[in-house]
């Protein structure tokens, strides 16, 4: 879903992540959704050579680059944004919620700019001096109860709204609902209708004098029910056998 | 962000997770975007201990109901989603991408209807049987050369994008549809299916060795349809009165 081009124009920058395991998880959500370059500022070296060397690591953590600061990891970068939550502290700079970023981004990164996605340690995230070198803080909208999100899963909520939706918004206007499956015409319901109505007569469903008010439930529940021309068949095909057999 | 009925409404289901660091995951992502309800299908006894043992976990792992089925875990649901990658096998019901899965389910919610978002175990995914309890398969567009997410990651990017995606998207959408009926729960689908199986073998309607494969294509049938509660009572009460004729 992207470009080359858009791949390469992303940097996910880790600032002195601890725990292997998210290395790994940050490593996996930007494979899953299409990105390749991976930063990380002065890692704790043991857990960061653990990261790398874990079977089944993806080949962008062996492909990524160390550095010592967060200056130095976002030195390319034309807009840095931060992600943490802002729940303990006074934002000094532009908050956007992550919702309304990605097409930020994406402008920016259309427009011949790099961009960097920065995240902070698991315990403490983005101190005010990380901070200091974006351009703008990034909101997860989280519930006030629980507002701080596990490293691997930030990243992946955060890669995929700038990939599936930011990046989407034009295929998602082309030809959406391709797949779904042809529906019946209303001639075909009304064969459905006839076949079930006789099968209702056949097996006493209602007195007499009901049909005519059956007749029209049936039709407009066929058309509540809105069955595809393939589905439609089976069951006439089903009704068709029970009422051969009724009628025997 | 979501009121107390809207985080009712929404039941998140574990199919078999084996790795206890995944359920907390998943329990966590759900604490960030506001949902309390999780039921476990058939967990792997050590490793579901493991989880709700461990220390910082949420509230919502004590609360957790474990359940020996899916079918008895969204018995209540009357729209239930699967996840997965649909990489590896031809999708038999109606697939909805995650960015339109929100309002999607949100409307569910609205009118009434309970929601389950279903994930399989972390190996295998969902099996047929299990998608069989589906209405939609949900499809996170990831990159075709690592498609497969983590469950906790797979669970956050969901659980964003209903609440933060769908819920917030609030007042302009606000009111639309409110007038449709609410869907069948999955407990009334099966009592229906079954009836209508009573009724192909009592019509002879096809050799006994096609009713498993039959069984699983009735059920996807059903959920196909989409019939409301008073409309799948209407044809249990048509199907139990021609199995009564047929029957005598």
């Amino acid at each position: 879903m992207l470009t080359e081009d858009q791949r390469e124009r992303l940097e996910v920058v880790l600032v002195s992540p601890r725990n292997p395991l998210n290395i790994g998880a940050v490593a996996r959500a930007m494979a899953n959704f299409g990105f390749a370059r991976l930063k990380v500022v002065a890692p704790y070296a043991p857990h960061w050579q653990e990261a790398r060397s874990a079977v089944g690591a993806e080949a962008l953590l062996g492909a990524a680059t160390e550095t010592a600061t967060l200056a130095v990891a976002v030195a390319g970068c034309t807009l840095v944004a931060g992600t943490g939550t802002l729940a303990y502290r006074k934002p000094e700079q532009r908050v956007v919620r992550l919702p309304d970023l990605g097409l930020l981004l994406r402008r920016e990164m259309e427009r011949g700019g790099r961009v960097g996605l920065v995240f902070g340690p698991e315990k403490h995230g983005l101190t005010r001096e990380d901070l200091s070198y974006c351009h703008l803080l990034v909101e997860i909208p989280t519930d006030a109860r629980q507002p701080s999100m596990n490293l691997g899963q930030a990243a992946a909520v955060c890669l995929y709204e700038l990939s599936a939706r930011a990046f989407a918004a034009d295929e998602a206007t082309k030809g959406t609902a391709s797949s779904s499956a042809t529906a019946a015409a209303s001639a075909r319901l009304e064969l459905l209708a006839g076949v079930v109505e006789q099968t209702m007569v056949a097996a006493d469903y209602s007195p007499a004098a009901m049909r005519e008010a059956n007749r029209h439930d049936l039709r407009l529940l066929l058309r509540r029910l809105g069955p595809s021309e393939r589905d439609a068949r089976r069951i006439l095909g089903l009704f068709r056998r029970i009422l051969w057999k009724l009628d025997r």
